[in-house]
């Protein structure tokens, strides 16, 4: 009996495209991607902050230029007049936090976040309407020592995560470096900032259309060739820059910086020179990186750098700052890949399961449920009113509990039978000593 | 020189009206609220889920009809033609997962969330335009005993926080009790919701208006006078139904039964019942409650109850349903007003902090704090230049490290300091020795 109405309101029951639903499988993967981006966090000693959903429109084009609005989910209050927009990005509000706290801002600040972020584009792998990205700031410092810190504690999250230098890369650049090869190829200043775009867009369009975007820039067909060598030129993991083909040891200074940082900082062989990296071109201004599973299948995984003028943009004082984001889309599909991701160990198991095999200790069950909770104990129960063993004790299984309280006959004398469903061996215990025997079973798995 | 129109520029860079900046100890204090709501529901067996941020309108509308559109943020994508809303509550979207997992659906079905929500409403004290609320469901069951497992998690997450039952009262009420109280009063069917909207406004009105309004139901002044007790009729905490005053105990059948089953998990001193609870009137079927705060200071902390008819709503199944939503906003008032929230003390603590005393063992110091971090301790350092160990153990202390990892001349041998800046104690390490002494002085604290 559907009409076509009923089915265009039943369109209301669906999530809205490019979002997420998270039932409990798929939380327990986003709970432990934000608990290892978290630990790293903090053993950095970054300290978590976050703000508003949504921000006023304006703090967007601030940085990027109305350009962006088309990009956004924009909104006004309901008879309002102010412009809001979902936050696309984390940036822009951490700016805006950094400048409210004006001199109170201590040096350097260490900022980590976890926001849901958005974007009004059309959905694609790796890119969804609504993700979540780990966000990770030093503000206050500028050397290479910063930057490879940062990187440090992206590595650290990776790693927390099961991911090892084979299975993902970071690529580093600098914009200075980049510069001055562009420069001598014979690029001028004034070309320098579509040089960097057709460096970018290089991997996206054929080699001829290459070619005559090159030639606009004034190189001739040598200086093209040595471009597209430059696009393409990267060492192996871990390598000194110097091993760049063909480039001169003096203008690969801030690289060697960074190298030599990376090396101090223990992370050098999750590391190498890709000169094809640029990131967005108005925003950063010296290191930058991205991220990338190993084989290439999918986008960058986390990308970053140094953003030196951001705090000024907003309206604070020259503050040196560098930062990455890390979203958890493309993330769970590599972990995925490499086969990283088991939902069913990262859901909480529980310490013990509570069954009455005796219609008498029924009413037991729930101060039993109750004095284990109040040791701190995950405890469930069944719910159903079968008291035949094999389908109660196949039940505590399906819920993985580490053991099973039975309630049986014996209850009437105070005495339940713990059984421990990773062993099978199971003991009588009298009521008192039942917390102190689960916790002690709990101790010995 | 600001000229309005920079001013109003300016306006961009602050936080929305009615939404928060979380600075780290704001961050710390809302983590802390959620760790302990999380605790509690994994405890109780509960499994968490989230749904996207925004949702199409109508899923909001199909439960609170066209009226709720005005309190909503709502918004299309640019050029696109589907209407969207921020969430301004849990419950549709858990309806629409839960009719989504079809006969996939186990019963009980126990979930929790911790979502932001959205209210296009003027702020007040305790009413925000973005809040955090835990939420918490139970599909599947539909008896006192399921209810009394509902509040029993809400009262393990506020004893978590530190919360008592002279400091919070769970007050308790059933509709089923209140119309049969209502009827023998005189309201007939048709006046049925009436009476229950007057009943949960009677508190926000002039005597002489309740009076008039209750005479337009058709009851005489001796009713209203009665309609009047009832609206305030409450027990102790703890008491039975039956000490209500003038009531027949042949009436409370259902406020019994969740005494009965409050009693069972131990929680009756949480509660008290109170027949001027109502909460919304389309929407409940039976038990409902709020939780307040004693003094009556604060708006409801948390409000829920039986909701039989939801999962219906939505297209599925007739599935029983109870659940209450707590929001961040409220509990944090009630929690400084009780001096609870110690934002210091709920930072994360650095376990060491790493201090140059000489500058031969300056290039050692980031080794040293990988070395820490690799052991999963939290390891801070001073970016400072300084060789002044007061000034360098002062930061340490001001970072709240548990110790500090002094690099000084003994370095070279070997040997670095490790000093416990609870105790003042301070020990020689060889270096092979570091991370297991700061380690064990860990234990120790």
């Amino acid at each position: 009996m559907a009409s076509s109405k009923s089915t265009s309101k039943g369109k209301g029951f669906q999530s809205p495209r490019g979002t997420r639903d998270f039932f409990p499988t798929e939380m327990a993967i986003r709970r432990h991607l934000e608990g290892c981006w978290r630990e790293a966090s903090i053993q950095f000693g970054f300290q978590e902050i976050d703000g508003p959903t949504y921000e006023h429109l304006d703090l967007y084009t601030v940085k990027s230029g109305p350009g962006i609005i088309s990009e956004l989910f924009s909104f006004k209050r309901s008879g309002g007049e102010t412009d809001y927009a979902l936050r696309p990005e984390f940036t822009p509000t951490l700016a805006r936090m950094a400048v409210a706290r004006g001199n109170a801002l201590p040096v350097p600040t260490k900022w980590f976040s976890m926001p849901c972020l958005f974007r009004a584009e059309r959905p694609q792998r790796g890119r969804l309407r609504e993700h979540f990205q780990w966000n990770v700031d030093i503000l206050g410092l500028s050397n290479a020592d910063t930057d490879a810190e940062l990187i440090s504690v992206a590595i650290a999250g990776l790693q927390q995560l099961g991911l090892e230098p084979s299975m993902v890369q970071v690529k580093y650049s600098h914009r200075d470096v980049v510069a001055k090869l562009l420069t001598r190829l014979g690029v001028t200043d004034e070309h320098l900032p579509a040089a960097f775009d057709l460096l970018d867009k290089r991997d996206k369009m054929p080699a001829d259309v290459f070619t005559e975007k090159a030639s606009d820039l004034g190189l001739d067909s040598t200086a093209v060739e040595r471009f597209d060598e430059l696009a393409h030129a990267r060492t192996e993991p871990g390598a000194h820059p110097s091993t760049l083909n063909g480039l001169d040891a003096d203008d690969l200074e801030q690289l060697v910086a960074i190298h030599e940082a990376l090396v101090h900082h223990g992370i050098a062989d999750w590391c190498h020179v890709d000169l094809g990296i640029v990131r967005g071109l108005a925003y950063y201004t010296g290191t930058v990186f991205e991220i990338h599973e190993t084989s290439g299948a999918e986008r960058a995984i986390a990308g970053g750098g140094r953003y030196d003028h951001l705090i000024e943009l907003f309206g604070g004082p020259a503050t040196p700052a560098c930062g990455f984001g890390m979203g958890d889309v493309v993330l769970s599909l590599v972990m995925e890949d490499r086969g990283l991701l088991d939902a069913d160990s990262l859901l909480p198991r529980p310490d013990a399961f509570v069954v009455c095999a005796d219609d008498a200790a029924a009413e037991h069950v729930v101060p039993t449920l109750t004095r284990l909770r109040r040791y701190g104990l995950h405890a469930r129960r069944s719910y159903k009113s079968t008291r035949n063993m094999g389908k109660l004790l196949k039940e505590a299984g399906q819920h993985r509990s580490r053991c099973a309280i039975i309630l049986g006959r014996e209850f009437q004398d105070g005495v339940v039978v713990v059984k421990d469903l990773d062993t099978g061996e199971q003991h009588d215990v009298s009521l008192p000593e039942l917390e102190s025997t689960v916790i002690k079973l709990l101790e010995t798995s």
